[in-house]
């Protein structure tokens, strides 16, 4: 019954690979310092990019961006400065790729990894974040949901 | 922007004390096995409670239940078979209150707790679940929605 929204987390690897996935097992876990769990498939680039490298990014999508989404489950294509189609800079604190059309970003330092159960725990602490575009009305009702993937939809990756 | 269901966590201590207390940081983080990781605030008696007799249970509120959320904001007071004025029963594997009201509930046993910031990630594997109502559509939109708790509401405890 856990209600999620839909993310697609970056990383950079410390030899340029790039990585970016759809995920949603996302959750805020403290306010001071500012800390995110992010549940990432153990055996998938994004977590041996983002362990290796100590940084990500969550890149937020908003409402009617369901082809990002579905963009982002498969292997991403790095072509100058699109990543499977997306324009993204490098962003300012981590050098994860913020994707231009994201709705907002958050810069993350992994501080730490719980390494069990299939998908590990990611504990990142927010060092930066950016809204690219301003949410009309509550932000936490400006992204988009997974129930908003479709009716056999219950998992981004 | 991160959108959140709305959970009354509880657990019940070695020495029969009971707690009780309405969170909303929370995600699945594990298929296999089932984990979820619930963000709990370090110096609560739910945090004190359920790190001590290592189990809790999460009841997840249905459409409505607005009234139990702000109710389970506040200290907790037991009467004989009801906590806070709602009825329970001891959750079968793991003792923790299972609230009759609530649409559903996880029993959990905590494998891990990551002690950084002023909530800490409180990792459960799930060793029972009981659908009270089952509801009628997909369950990620039966949920009791943190943005339905009113238009200053942005955080659950």
């Amino acid at each position: 019954m856990i209600p999620y929204g839909i993310y697609v987390m970056t990383t950079k690897g410390s030899d340029g690979a790039i990585a970016a996935a759809t995920v949603n097992w996302v959750t805020q876990t403290s306010f001071n310092p500012p800390l995110i769990a992010v549940g990432v498939k153990a055996d998938s680039g994004a977590y041996a990019i983002a362990t290796e490298a100590g940084t990500f990014a969550l890149n937020m999508l908003g409402k009617g961006q369901q082809g990002m989404a579905f963009g982002f489950f498969k292997p991403v294509e790095v072509d100058g400065n699109k990543v499977s189609g997306e324009v993204f800079t490098a962003g300012p604190e981590t050098g994860s790729p913020i994707l231009e059309a994201a709705q907002a970003s958050v810069e993350c330092k992994i501080v730490e990894v719980v390494k069990l159960g299939d998908h590990h725990i990611v504990v990142g602490e927010v060092v930066g974040a950016n809204v690219a575009r301003e949410p009309e009305g509550r932000a936490d009702a400006a992204i988009l949901e997974m129930k908003e993937l479709g009716d056999n939809v219950f998992y981004g990756g």
